[in-house]
């Protein structure tokens, strides 16, 4: 039994490699295009996660440099070549995007007790609960503080905005969290909140600071939106696959902490009433034994849920990737399609 | 043996109360002052934490409503009318520094552990520590929403800078905890951080609303930012005072949590070998026994500490009164006054 996600290839530009199925060289690419902007999006980082209080920038520090992909402020730097924008700006406002994205790490971690953060052991195992609250409110604060230098009030109102939903999402996800009877659209509802309006907050102030038309501006926020969507079902199924444990990462967090995603969901709605049952007692009542999660994996397999979660992100990947007609072809829309076959068969 | 702090009359405008010690009257002033403002205040606090994700609007509620003074938000007010603003953008902003506060609230509790706020069960005791980090983050972020739709980038930088200054301060108080060697001055850089700012930016940007000169903004900020050191020194003071068991707060807390404030620094100072080993016994090595809280009050009492400490707060009690002082008399300027004796003469 495998429980490596199955790649179907049908719009990828990118060759597969054959050993991981990623889409070889679309993360490179992106990242040559960005290369120049990233220097200076991680020198904000740097030098904005800055503190007289040592334990700030340690802190935050062990986070920033701890191999995180940077996606999202890449997102916002190849939004910004695809209209155009020549500037230092939306360099600065990636960095409080990366910003706000770290504070919600940190307060996750918190959230859900994790040990790990990828691969490495989290900020709350390391320095205790407190200080992870308090340098995730430092960096939130940071990053306002970020975008009211930059000036614009429109900027700041598709972030303060986000940041907020991201927030609600997170709250709804904890009143859904070990509830079986979650429907598919209502767990659509939080990935798009606490995931997928970030990615696509990146995307949309691109526009914004190239003043782009409404088409444009609504062309990027669609982009990242799906793109988002399908990242989050990606990382849901991800949770389940054996490639997990080869990055340092356990497989089954999500089963152990009872949070139910899409895997799971369809899992239990195709199961039956014994499957049901087995659902209710380790997710519900959160009485797991040993060979509960193989058990766990054996039924997702079953019903096929890790492959159909996969083809459900795969629908919102053709979707991001149709959001970019409007932009001309070219280098930066060449990466952002690429980036969509990454997210969804990436291998880690 | 009394551990009340005892009052020592010198600029009061307000008739004490023989048996409270407050300045009688003092409080009721201010409400007076601001009480068709506070409507739309708190209008706009009922209205801005709604949500659709019934658990917020529940566990901000719990908080907001349960007999929070809105001091911050009245200071705002009372500050506008001070520099004749009558419109109706200083309550909605008022708004926001009450959002800031309660985000920090949560936050505090769950760094502390708190079990009861405001004499009630706290939000992290009745929900969990999930709820209130995240519920924090949406007021946090709600409050950076009301700001931009104000559309004033000078409030916003004021109050993102005043949220980061909070955070580090939080952090910086996580790193002295436990260290009976921490100074007077570096306890005042902290409370300066933690507490003082928020009064301080509150005040102020009723005045940077109002276009009022560069010497009335500052004049409002160290009005703040004293009564708020002011402020924190006597809430330091109280948690030794008997008072507080009258008012279901728990004698003690910060001793036994470590917590090195005023009146257990001047303590330690100013004791002899035996008393800085029972010291660093009881806060730094926290091992505490039954009898303990009560020689810290009686060694506290010896070294007249909660007296001196209180004093220390009529110094900058003195210093907000006289900053005041390029203001025209009347109403609002006699109500900001009454204020800061209100703060340090309250004995909850």
């Amino acid at each position: 039994m495998s429980n490596i996600i199955p790649i179907r290839d049908k719009t990828s530009a990118y060759k597969k490699d054959p050993d991981t199925g990623a889409s070889a060289g679309a993360l490179e690419a992106l990242q040559a295009l960005v290369a120049s902007d990233m220097g200076l999006v991680n020198e904000t980082i740097i030098k904005r996660m800055d503190s007289p209080v040592a334990l700030i920038p340690e802190l935050a520090g062990h986070l920033i440099a701890s191999g995180g992909k940077r996606l999202r402020p890449m997102l916002t730097i190849a939004s910004s070549k695809l209209v155009g924008y020549e500037g230092e700006r939306c360099a600065r406002l990636a960095a409080c995007v990366e910003f706000i994205h770290t504070a919600t790490l940190l307060h996750d971690d918190v959230v859900d007790e994790s040990n790990l953060r990828r691969g490495k052991t989290s900020a709350n195992s390391l320095w205790g609960n407190k200080p992870s609250v308090l340098v995730g409110d430092f960096l939130f604060s940071r990053s306002f503080e970020l975008m009211v230098e930059d000036g614009s009030l429109r900027v700041l109102r598709i972030l303060s905005g986000a940041s907020s939903i991201i927030a609600e999402g997170e709250v709804l996800q904890l009143t859904t969290a070990n509830n079986t009877a979650t429907t598919e659209d209502s767990y659509l509802q939080v990935i798009q909140a606490k995931t997928a309006e970030l990615f696509a907050s990146a995307c949309q102030i691109a526009a914004v600071v190239a003043e782009r038309s409404e088409a444009e501006e609504q062309a990027l926020r669609d982009y990242g939106m799906n793109l988002g969507i399908a990242f989050q079902l990606i990382d849901d199924a991800l949770d389940f696959s054996a490639k997990q444990a080869t990055l340092g990462k356990t497989v089954g967090d999500d089963f152990r902490e009872g949070k139910i995603t899409l895997p799971i969901i369809l899992a239990f709605r195709r199961g039956d009433e014994e499957e049901q049952r087995f659902w209710t007692r380790t997710l519900v009542a959160q009485k797991q034994d040993e060979g509960d999660l193989e058990h766990a994996l054996r039924l997702m397999e079953a019903h096929n849920t890790l492959t159909d979660t996969a083809d459900r992100a795969r629908h919102y990947g053709d979707k991001a990737r149709d959001a970019l007609a409007i932009f001309p072809a070219g280098p930066a829309r060449h990466a952002l399609e690429g980036i969509v076959d990454f997210c969804i068969e990436r291998v880690y």
